[in-house]
């Protein structure tokens, strides 16, 4: 039997494009000679259709779709995934379904028993879980057809208590499937061949994996598709951030063969390659699936709205990106000169807008209230919201998007103004710590300068009084860093982050400053999400909560 | 047996808060003679803790709390709500449970078997489902002790395949004990009489049923709890909005006795009276539990700012709140007296603050990228960012938190600027459609004119250019209203809603309004929810999903 495994790039809710393109991968598959091919989890629909699924209408949609799908699918079987409605009087409306499509007709439904409803799962919300299981006969082989989060169960202090392959198993097949949508983490690919692998070795089957790739709006998906043999031996390996269709022979002895080049990578990928690559796509997406083109953002001559320039520039074409530097008073003249020096190197459009008369503005009307009281935040924040009210007026006179450029630190301790420079459509870096904006940067300099040299060494600054620096309100980031990885990420309380070494004061503060920040982070744009644990839908924290705060 | 319900407000992690006040109940209980006093679901943390409970540490408190609680609990039996660790291998990590405590000691731990996971509920993100269920013996009774949603299934299209009940049954239970944190909408009182009374009668069971009262953040839950006879007759209902601690004795032949004159309802508050209490303790206790005293907002000299402003002047104090008037060139002089009226009505606080200064210091500043281009959203949105960032540099200057003025039909299309109008710590009349912001104004003028009736009578407009009038953006309310709550409320498609006999075009537009403002809505302030489906947790939508848009 030929499998070909499609790894493509899906739009939620477009079902006239995902449908089209599923279409026509199954000719291109069929004109290749596959007797299968296997598209992702959801695929239909898109992943993650949230509350759409709670429209009849949209599941008629995703219905209809699959008539489509179905009418195209002759002399060839297709695998594609889609909410269906429960047919049971009592539990969920929906399932989390497969069809295998066979000569124009839905030969086998198979139901995802394992919901993911943790970070940023909410299947549960949608879905009633299956509690019956068959494998699928096709060409004289045996499918054992799984969904995503079936496969997931074999871990440590598992999340569920079944696991859908050991009922599958007793049916004898002699190929796993799985259909999937596993988001990226910088961390997740190790972590997906792991237990996939864990999962071909334990059942002594070969295993089909089929993701997604491509961004939806905060989640991106890095496809990254996976081949393993009986043994538990990797295959192959479907490029990560790309749409791909690979063909494979699955003989009756269930080995596996490739037919065409391996794309197995030799060597992993590092963190910040990953990452790079995936806000990338996280932007390009943005802007793609939203029907824009450009991208607005308000350079500060810092090294955080430098980077996310430069990925804007390479994500979108330097053409489409318009840097706009916002001096003050307090702007340093290198700061002016560092922003103009990446200008020129990226070759995106620029405009220098001084906020001076703005300010002034403001002080002047306040005057009569503020009488005399000393310079303080409420300053400081009227220079960072006149910047984002000039760049928002940019973006409603001339059609862009406003770029965030806050990185995940700052975020975390709310070292920002909101509805300022916390201010836009996407956050490129919100999921990326400043010591992690710093290797980024270093990283887009590999081949030549980019990111000005000064902008990487200088001492990070939000310039809103004479001489501030970063350090004078927060520890140094390879301090902070580590502590919020530890609280974030790792959720560990901070007498478990204290006994790690770190200083106690510095924890009790900063834990309490991410605590207190809660109702800032909640009125912040969605972020591209590239760790284990962003901010945003994955992180679901009360807002006058009292715990640590 | 003489039973306590105890209706109190908690504060979410404020584990000393809640536990002396848990105590200081128990102590008043038993000097008033109770046999047992009844908390309600999870009281100990708060509801809703949400990632909280992700924390092992938090659930140590918790545990902690509870051994406190414990030893304070002699001479009287307790029951109490709280999360604890799951003692199996195999599935989530915790429990949603609640103890008898008796003699300083956990007699029995329920744990809950149907988790709520729609909506504004995540239960089945933290919680493992219980399939174990046995009464409690206790002064000659036996309790079929459930916890909230345990109780919820006998709806039709029931959204789960158990029912708890059915299996307590069979141990002949004598009375049914339920705990509850079933959160206020205008409709759920009547929603959950009928539920509760249809356990009564089904089971031939008294039921206590003792519900959360208070606010956390956008969450307002409003008590009611309620006691029926094992005729299903309702023999007490707890006020509305209140704490309170209520008597009752258990005869041995399962009748209920009232120790205190009843305070059941003779007529049910209309809707509108209970969206104005709710939304008064709301704001109250989002104020009193985040620390702060006094509120901000602009005045416009329109219904929504004037409802809000009175609104608060109840809940704070007038003393605590301050009203600021914005004129612009484009305010006319109507809208200034009205707001002046307002103000005297209400005797708050108030300055007024132009912004012709302001907003002629934009223009006059991108000036050279305009460049003369006409005037169009551009310059609209200038005007209602600039009133942010005065209302905002006031919070920082004197320490108020802004209260944001925008209605549900606006927030719904999105009519209204992002960082401007959309602005505020806490959204008061977010979840409250114009044409009830119309009915809260008359309810809010029922014994005297508070809100002017100018103010009422007059055409809306946002006064952002000259003679602009809300209809020249959107259908008139009462045919737009009506629309969206079939849409956002009842999740009708656009077919179904024409179906009703609403013009198609219209519905059309207006659900494509709606799925184009999510970006808008993702970034505004939390709303304090009234209605069954509210903007915000609750409501859960792809930003760039392509679905009606």
């Amino acid at each position: 039997m030929k499998i070909a495994l499609a790894q493509l790039n899906y739009h939620v809710g477009n079902f006239e494009s995902n449908t089209a393109k599923i279409i026509d991968h199954i000719h291109k598959a069929k004109q290749q000679g596959a007797d299968l091919v296997v598209f992702a989890e959801l695929c239909v629909c898109g992943y993650p259709s949230r509350d759409f699924l709670e429209f009849k209408e949209f599941i008629g949609l995703c219905e209809a779709s699959a008539k489509k799908i179905a009418t195209a699918c002759h002399d060839i079987a297709c695998i594609i995934g889609l909410p269906t409605f429960n047919d049971k009087a009592e539990g969920k409306d929906l399932n989390n379904s497969a069809y295998f499509i066979e000569n124009g007709e839905v030969k086998a439904i198979v139901n995802k028993a394992l919901l993911p409803n943790y970070d940023i799962f909410d299947e549960y919300r949608y879905f009633e879980p299956s509690t019956q299981f068959s494998c699928i006969d096709f060409k004289g082989h045996r499918i054992a057809l799984t969904i995503c989060e079936d496969l997931w169960n074999t871990i440590e202090n598992p999340l569920y208590v079944t696991r859908p392959m050991d009922m599958l198993i007793k049916e004898q097949p002699d190929v796993m499937i799985n259909i999937a949508a596993s988001p990226f983490a910088y961390n997740h690919d190790e972590e997906r061949i792991a237990i996939l692998k864990d999962n071909a070795l334990r059942y002594q089957l070969p295993l089909f994996y089929v993701n997604h790739v491509g961004a939806q709006t905060e989640l991106i998906f890095d496809g990254g598709s996976l081949i393993f043999n009986n043994k538990g031996e990797l295959v192959d390996e479907l490029p990560y951030f790309g749409e791909t269709l690979s063909h494979y022979e699955l003989t009756d002895k269930s080995e596996v063969k490739l037919l065409q080049p391996s794309t197995k990578r030799n060597t992993r990928q590092s963190d910040i390659e990953q990452i790079h690559q995936a806000l990338l796509l996280g932007i390009r997406d943005y802007f793609y699936k939203s029907g824009f083109k450009s991208a607005i953002l308000g350079l500060s001559g810092g090294i955080d709205s430098a980077v996310v320039c430069a990925l804007a520039a390479e994500a979108l074409g330097p053409q489409n990106v318009m840097a706009v530097l916002l001096p003050s008073r307090f702007s340093s003249d290198h700061s002016i000169k560092d922003a103009e020096d990446l200008v020129k190197n990226l070759g995106c459009k620029h405009e220098v807008i001084p906020i001076r008369h703005v300010t002034e503005a403001f002080e002047h009307t306040l005057h009569p209230q503020f009488n005399n009281l000393p310079f303080n935040i409420a300053e400081e924040n009227i220079q960072s919201r006149s910047r984002a009210v000039i760049l928002m007026a940019m973006c409603n006179k001339f059609g862009y998007i406003l770029l965030n450029t806050s990185n995940k630190s700052e975020a975390a301790v709310g070292y920002g103004t909101l509805y300022g420079d916390m201010c836009g459509g996407i956050s490129v870096i919100g999921d990326v710590y400043k010591t992690q904006v710093f290797e980024l940067a270093l990283y887009l300099n590999r081949d030549r300068e980019i990111i000005p040299v000064n902008t990487i060494v200088k001492p990070p600054s939000a310039e809103l009084r004479p001489d501030q620096k970063d350090t004078d309100s927060l520890p140094e980031y390879d301090i902070l860093d580590p502590i919020l990885m530890q609280y974030v990420e790792n959720r560990c309380s901070s007498g478990e982050i204290i006994k790690m070494g770190y200083d106690e004061q510095t924890v009790r503060r900063v834990l309490r400053l991410v605590n207190l920040a809660e109702h800032k982070r909640y009125q912040t744009p969605p972020i591209l999400r590239v760790s284990p644990k962003a901010f945003g839908m994955g992180r679901r924290m009360p807002i006058v909560g009292k715990y640590l705060s």
